[in-house]
């Protein structure tokens, strides 16, 4: 897949209404016996009130739970939207043939037996899906544990899970059909509604994009959550979740969870961009571009859920506690502050209402703590004043319980000062047994609720990084005047030659027609030429072997520091011919390349390497021997926009050294930026090149620009 | 504070069986009010079943809970063990003095209005800490929630909490008594249970230390859980601590949170080490150090206890997981690996087995996917066959609530598995309401049980840890022969001079006296000497400007490099002493130091800082300008251990760089931790030293030693 420069929008839309929202639905396969899959099917649907008509389809029975049932879907009298099938797999394909000749609009597919058990359910899969092409029918699944839309006019449990989850603005998307089972649990047990559950299975045709593209204009969904073990197609998902999370009109977080983190597998690579790249940090790279928020456990999902289901979007960073115990005040600043949010400081007027209203022993200053004999009118009291205090962004009320703590009606309190509000307010009542009402009436009254200080801090932080996000300034991807057919040529000339891992004359040659920062150099065959290219580039200079057979120069004795003067760069050409031709006496040696010395700076990498599936990856990281060591490196997909290339920058730990420690001047950033945006427009011009390294880019100080002191390039085989 | 080269085994220990095995216990303040405080205690000692004879103690009164009240602790007729203070603050010193006269062996305070509220509070502490020691009575709190022992012969709750927790072998010491009864309230939610359940309030007397000293040796206790705020005293701390953790016949470990991670309030220091050392990071030391295992959160914290409480230690790292949903599978091994454990790789036997009694479509190597349809049955073969293999380690068992899933059945087969080995097993059934009864079932037989995968493998890896330290090696404090004396005149005489920034010189004198590699030095007060002094210590050569006066050598010309012969040496001295002079024309100019210049190496830096509180703290880390960029250093209290100093490398993230990458040779790690440990020694030795830095510390490779660059040492005031 190659990814042009700005990639066009990838117009994936299907019409997704049927699925969704049908009229009819027929169950082929619906089954009579309650351990069968097509029992569970037809039940679910039943017991969750489907509002439109249901039709069995099982020749071997008459009625199935009251309802007629057929022997085929063709007997059916009247139109159907959508088709589940419950059915052998083998049978799948000409069933697929019948929907379309029936005038079915959508299919579900729950039976397994696909791809995932090897080469004959690929090919199985390939023959449903060209089949529903031929029919333009969106097919959701196979392998999966079907869809349910709890919007009342439908009604729609059309899975076998064994819970119909209740009504709420939740969407979740899932790869996992197992899965699905515990979330829907999990919810349930937190009073947790959705608005759309779907279990995507081996997504023989619908992906979660498409089904992104349909929760975009959902009325009934506020937030997207996704368990996914791959995407398929990284820019089309980022296109879509960006639109959601940051462009729409009604903006929606998505918050996904990946697994698959610790895979071992980045594949032996030439560049360090190659072996750095574990799918993980490419995965990191599309979220991060998307705007998606990336939960590291079901847990840390659920807690991100909740928030954003319940309340506003905060507007600022700044966080007021009101406790009843000083340990969890402490603890829950500790998280707050330790997770990137601040803790407000409060107006005098508002530290002199908190005096007026708790008794002397209390905390006034933020987290206020309004002590451990604290009933619902001092909690009251000190969340109505927080709460109003300006520089107060959100609300978070801690409650331990002590003896004469009124549990409930303080939970009364927080839904009263929640609605109150149009600032988040999330609650902590740390235990279990005893807060359990109070906890219960929270959660029946929409309050998000954790057990734990470390977990409300961890929720708040998330929902600020959702602001700064949809806040961000929006740059554009910038095209650099280059010359674009030049480096086509060489390319290509170096392709049918088969040269994979291009010479870093070439490579040079390549990067200044992309005008980097290239200091000058040249090529000399000869001791003669030696000494005039030398007093081209100028001195100090540096010789290095030319040849496509010599990987490591430094090892043979093809690379000379430091030339200072004409004189020695002859002596370095004559040195360098016998003892290269000494150590490797098959080379076939073209000549030397003599470029200027660098001036010292600090050293990044840049790089690239071509994803087969997500196109040109982008690298940075600080450089020499410490991009090994630390492996600190970010990544992103191609093409990068302006703003891309400015946080790759600050998201590497040593930002600070480029920025400039100890007063010291900060590096040239600007060109840093610069040289990452012409990368990833050569990455995006020239498929053909399949990695590059920029190891060392020497950097300057700010305005002082920074130049190539060695670069690599691989191309396509 | 000042610690000696081996510190001398604290001897702290408290005579606390009264406190815990009382046979008769005297309530002063116990109240008739329902919402008082001195009632509640009363309550919970009565209706908590206290074995022994309970004393209300109120003029007040004359029967408290059907018990004949006393007007005063001295009016009761029989001997009392314990006495719980319940009173106004100011009457507590009199009582102290009651209590000594009427030769009670143990008090709670549980009465607030000390230390917490300001000057007064303090004062009064005093006088009752003054007091508690003349009569040698052991004091807990005050300001504190009590203490329980749930302990079937004392049955005692001495405390104002609102649950009695349900006996187990797990004791909770907290610095903060509203957490407690959060804690107390989990544990209900959980069906965990406590030995002993103490609140430390302001330890005006008994701290942690004498708890754990108790604990170590009481039967009823296996793991010992802390919150913690400060530690007084760091050495007597991780003394008691390793004892129990890690040297004691039975070995318990310590599970702790210490709060106030975030603390901002790393001061002002001159040197590297003191600003990079924030309090955290002393504990985090403290902690390493003690063996005792740090939670991030409570939630951690009661993860930790369980499989402590309830599960054989593992004996290695190698990890089995069984579970009917390939997701939450693939999730559990993402979060085994990332947290430092690994997959069993099953024997042959072992898949051959599960293949026999499992369908086709389930796989049979780790993670085994019993499939969605598994029931109890297909559960016990798996788990019996897994935990068979003699490369597993530990069992991790998930189940997702199927339409067919028999939950409590599998539960069951869970707790037979269990029993029916010495490994470590351990249940992860998602969800909440569906899978409730299972996790009941689970939670009474004591099988630990966690709701997310995530949070399954953390607790078990924490467990690895745990074993890892049990089976550490043990070393020794290595005591170098050096010229302490010499040191001492040199320190002195700085000290008696006023000098607080040793110079260079000195620096470097002091050093040498300890043996550390210092290269050739000497000082030259003239051009003349400069010649002689060159020539002695070797070319290429440093010069450096000597001068108390002159902090920023560098800034007023004061430092040279790279002379290389005589006649650069002479040139240099008389460039250097017109340059300073010119720039800093008040500075007293000694002369110069000349140093030979250190060969190109890996640079370190080592440091040490004096804490107030806990003695001299070591530093180690990545040089340059490394150090603060990537604050890339780790600490330990001195004095060090061998071990402790290996260590102390292999914490730093740059351990790569030393070790050696690409094929780089080692760096002579020896070395290192031998400068580390005679760094130990000096800090110990001279309590007057206040800061050292040594960086760099120039290493070489393997065998090839290192060299002292540049030191600078801070004496205190």
């Amino acid at each position: 897949m190659s990814v042009t420069l700005t990639p066009e929008r990838v117009r994936l839309t299907k019409d997704l209404t049927a699925l969704f929202e049908p009229k009819s639905i027929a169950v082929i396969g619906a089954s009579r016996r309650p351990e069968a899959v097509g029992y569970a099917v037809m039940k679910n649907l039943i017991s969750g009130g489907f509002t439109g008509n249901l039709y069995p389809v099982n020749p071997k029975a008459d009625t199935i739970e009251n309802l007629k049932s057929y022997a085929s879907l063709l007997d059916i009298p009247d139109t159907i939207d959508l088709a589940i099938l419950v059915v052998p797999s083998t049978t799948v394909p000409q069933l697929i043939r019948d929907c379309g000749q029936k005038g079915v609009k959508a299919v579900i597919i729950i039976s397994a037996g696909f791809r995932e058990i090897g080469e004959a359910g690929v090919a199985l899969e390939k023959e449903v899906i060209d089949e529903a092409n031929r029919q333009n029918l969106p097919i959701l699944g196979p392998n999966c544990l079907g869809l349910i839309n709890t919007d009342d006019n439908f009604s729609m449990n059309a899975s076998f899970g064994r819970t119909m989850p209740k009504r709420g603005n939740i969407a979740f998307i899932s790869q996992s059909g197992a899965l699905c089972t515990a979330i829907l649990d999990y919810a349930k047990g937190q009073n947790m509604g959705f608005s759309k559950f779907i279990s995507l299975g081996n997504k023989c045709d619908l992906s979660e994009v498409h089904l992104l593209q349909y929760l975009k204009d959902d009325p009934h969904t506020d937030v997207i959550l996704m368990y996914i073990e791959d995407l398929q197609d990284g820019w089309t998902f980022i296109q879509e979740a960006r639109e959601i999370t940051g462009d729409a009109k009604n903006k929606k977080p998505i918050i996904t969870i990946k697994s698959g983190r610790t895979q071992q597998g980045a594949k032996a690579a030439a560049s360090h961009t190659g072996s750095l790249m574990g799918s993980d940090a490419v995965y990191d790279a599309i979220f991060a571009q998307a705007g998606v928020l990336r939960a590291d456990s079901v847990s840390e999902m659920f807690d991100l859920a909740k928030i954003f289901a319940y309340e506003p979007v905060i507007q600022g960073d700044c966080v007021a506690i009101v406790t009843n115990a000083g340990g969890p005040g402490i603890m829950a600043t500790d998280a707050c502050i330790r997770s990137g949010l601040s803790m407000a400081s409060f107006h005098k007027n508002t530290t002199e209402q908190l005096k007026k209203v708790l008794p002397p022993a209390s905390n006034i200053s933020n987290p206020v703590d309004v002590i451990g004999d604290a009933r619902n009118d001092r909690y009251r009291d000190a969340m109505r004043i927080a709460i109003s205090d300006s520089n107060v962004d959100a609300l978070v009320v801690i409650l331990t319980p002590q003896a004469m703590t009124d549990i409930e009606d303080i939970a009364k309190a927080v839904v009263d000062a929640e609605r109150s509000t149009n600032k988040p307010v999330v609650a902590c009542f740390m235990g279990i047994s005893d807060v359990s009402k109070g906890v219960d009436y929270l959660e029946e009254h929409h309050i998000p609720h954790y057990p734990f200080p470390e977990d409300t801090a961890r929720a708040l932080a998330a929902m600020n990084r959702y602001r700064l996000w949809t806040k961000r300034p929006r740059t554009r991807v910038k095209k650099f005047k280059v010359d674009s057919e030049k480096a086509k040529r060489m390319i290509e000339y170096a392709h049918r030659e088969k040269i994979t891992h291009v010479g870093t004359y070439l490579a040079m040659d390549i990067l200044k027609a992309y005008k980097f920062p290239v200091l000058p150099y040249g090529f000399a065959g000869s001791g003669k030429e030696a000494i005039k290219v030398a007093r081209q580039v100028g001195f100090p200079a540096v010789m290095k072997i030319v040849s496509e057979e010599i990987v490591h120069k430094f090892d043979v004795g093809g690379i000379r520091l430091n030339i200072q003067n004409v004189k020695e760069a002859k002596k370095a050409y004559d040195h360098m011919m016998r003892t290269v031709k000494k150590k490797e006496p098959k080379a076939h040696i073209k000549g030397v390349m003599l470029q200027k010395m660098a001036d010292k700076g600090r050293e990044v990498i840049l790089g690239m390497n071509r994803d087969q599936q997500f196109g040109p990856i982008l690298m940075f990281g600080l450089g020499g021997v410490y991009v090994e060591a630390f492996k600190d490196v970010t990544f992103r997909l191609a093409p990068i926009r302006e703003l891309g290339a400015e946080r790759m920058i600050k998201a590497i730990r040593a930002y600070p050294l480029l920025k400039g420690i100890r007063g010291e001047a900060p590096a040239d950033l600007k060109m840093i930026e610069e040289c990452l945006e012409r990368l990833s427009q050569l990455a995006c011009e020239h498929p053909l090149i399949q990695e590059i390294d920029i190891n060392p880019l020497m950097v300057y100080s700010d305005k002082s620009g920074a130049h190539v002191v060695d670069a690599r390039i691989v191309l396509k085989k």
